[in-house]
């Protein structure tokens, strides 16, 4: 596409639709894609794996710290991040787009450049979506995924006795966060980290065919998204935090902001690593780091002790 | 639930989640449901029927015109009325749903009804979701639908010689917003039309049983959607005004307002009647209506004469 100073209301609601959908790559699992009244997609494995999103302006992303493109891709990494901690591979997305009529067309082809980026690399498609206005850019994401035989890895499967381990990058983004919070724009490693996330996609399946009993993937902190993990195994996860690796770049910029960066690591959000639970004695791959154990009781300990969750509460 | 009357702040976000699935309904297909990182559905056809759609506050829906339970029926028979244009029956509905703080949880309460109750008419379930902040509501819903083993009906198939035939409401939802939008709020059967619409969901699959080729649902008003019909078939459809039912109670609306009833037969939206052509011949059970024949050419005719499509051009 050339590149387009117009406005979202210049092109018009079917305006946008076709700059999304032009030249969209295809996937075989696509029985019908985008333009129809709904989409079908194959599921070989006789069930899908689904799980929906929504972004608004300025409570997860800020126009003016990420580009269109940035949004694009993290809006799809959120999105295919849940689909790879059920243990299943991303097939689908679908696109719910809103936005006011004075936006860039610039930006609609940054954001649909980064979404349909990130479907490259999981190789999914865009398969359906929708548009319409709003006072503020709103994007609703669904990932569909498929399992490929394998059985869903729930939150509720963690069992006494066994390992908990995480893999992909944890503190980096809320690192970033910070960075830009105070009006800094370096170390740009880690605020691209909040930018645009790198999920561990294929690690999921991978975990899954390791024998994971339990996983999630960490949205909102280490500790708040195994918190969910110890509630539905009825468990409790001990985690030691000499075990926790803190990234010298994050001890760098903690050092710099005068914050523990064990805090970012333990309860940032959006780097969406994959935190899971194998059964003791599970031969780990190398991007899979051991952080504690599953005992009996409730809750998560670091060395002992309980750790404020920290987080996100949307409505505060 | 007791009546509350406390704010979705009050609740936070995990109060607000509990809230929409607090003794939630399950149907067989659902493996995994609320509550984990994905839903999992049965897809025992192997493939998935997918759509999703965005309502936003002001722009889909006011507040003062329709309860919080008419807007829970309206979203859902949104996407549900999707997944039947396409053959399908719904199984499974994925609800993300932003809001102020300041939003009542009485208000939380109402659309989780109407959506329940949407999805018990068609028996699907809600499987999933994702609840957060927003200066205005906004729902985006994804509903997912199986074929159970039939061709879908696509926009593409129509044949010159086939049978264009309706099925449900044309008209009335924009009689009704036609009656509110002048500040009355009477008569009540076409107002309910507009706050709360019933698509004849089931006609979508029976009418893929009796060899739709091609088939939608009147979102944006029958000319307009009919036009998607022509535009991927390659065909023009030529309705006949004589043969399109302009129901008694609109004639009387039209007549108060000064305004032509067959206006908002052909251009009104939001009924989510089905729209689908049929080899001639094809004998059509009675809630279907023969509105007109599928010729060479493209676009679609009133009486020969091009009709002015109406619809809602969102960014405008």
């Amino acid at each position: 596409m050339a590149p387009e100073t117009g406005t979202v209301a210049e092109a018009g609601e079917f305006g946008v639709i076709s700059r999304v959908v032009a030249g969209l790559a295809t996937v075989p699992s696509t029985v019908v894609g985008p333009g129809d009244d709904a989409a079908v997609v194959a599921t070989p494995d006789g069930r899908v794996v689904a799980s929906t999103d929504m972004l608004v302006e300025n409570r997860h992303f800020r126009r003016d710290w990420s580009t269109a493109e940035d949004v694009g891709h993290k809006a799809a990494a959120r999105a295919f991040s849940d689909i790879s901690a059920m243990g299943a591979v991303p097939t689908a997305l679908l696109v719910a787009f809103a936005a006011p009529g004075t936006l860039g067309l610039d930006w609609v082809d940054g954001v649909t450049t980064g979404l349909r980026a990130e479907c490259a690399h999981v190789e999914a498609a865009i398969v359906g979506g929708d548009v319409t206005a709003a006072d503020v850019v709103t994007l609703g994401l669904t990932a569909l995924g498929d399992l490929q035989g394998r059985a869903p890895v729930t939150l509720a499967g963690a069992r006494v006795g066994d390992v908990v381990a995480v893999c992909g990058r944890l503190g980096w983004a809320a690192a970033g966060f910070a960075v830009l919070g105070r009006g800094f724009r370096s170390p740009v490693t880690v605020v691209n980290a909040h930018r645009r996330p790198e999920p561990p996609y294929f690690e999921g399946p991978r975990a899954a065919e390791l024998g994971a009993t339990a996983m999630t993937d960490v949205s909102d902190g280490l500790v708040a998204d195994l918190g969910h993990v110890a509630t539905a195994s009825g468990v409790r996860l001990d985690l030691r935090a000499e075990l926790i690796d803190v990234p010298a770049k994050l001890a760098e910029v903690g050092a710099a902001l005068n914050v523990d960066p064990l805090v970012w690591v333990l309860t940032g959000g959006d780097d969406y690593a994959l935190a899971a639970t194998f059964p003791a004695g599970t031969d780990l791959p190398a991007p899979w780091r051991p952080v504690g154990v599953v005992s009996e009781g409730e809750g998560v300990r670091v060395d002992g002790r309980r750790w404020p969750v920290g987080g996100h509460e949307h409505f505060r």
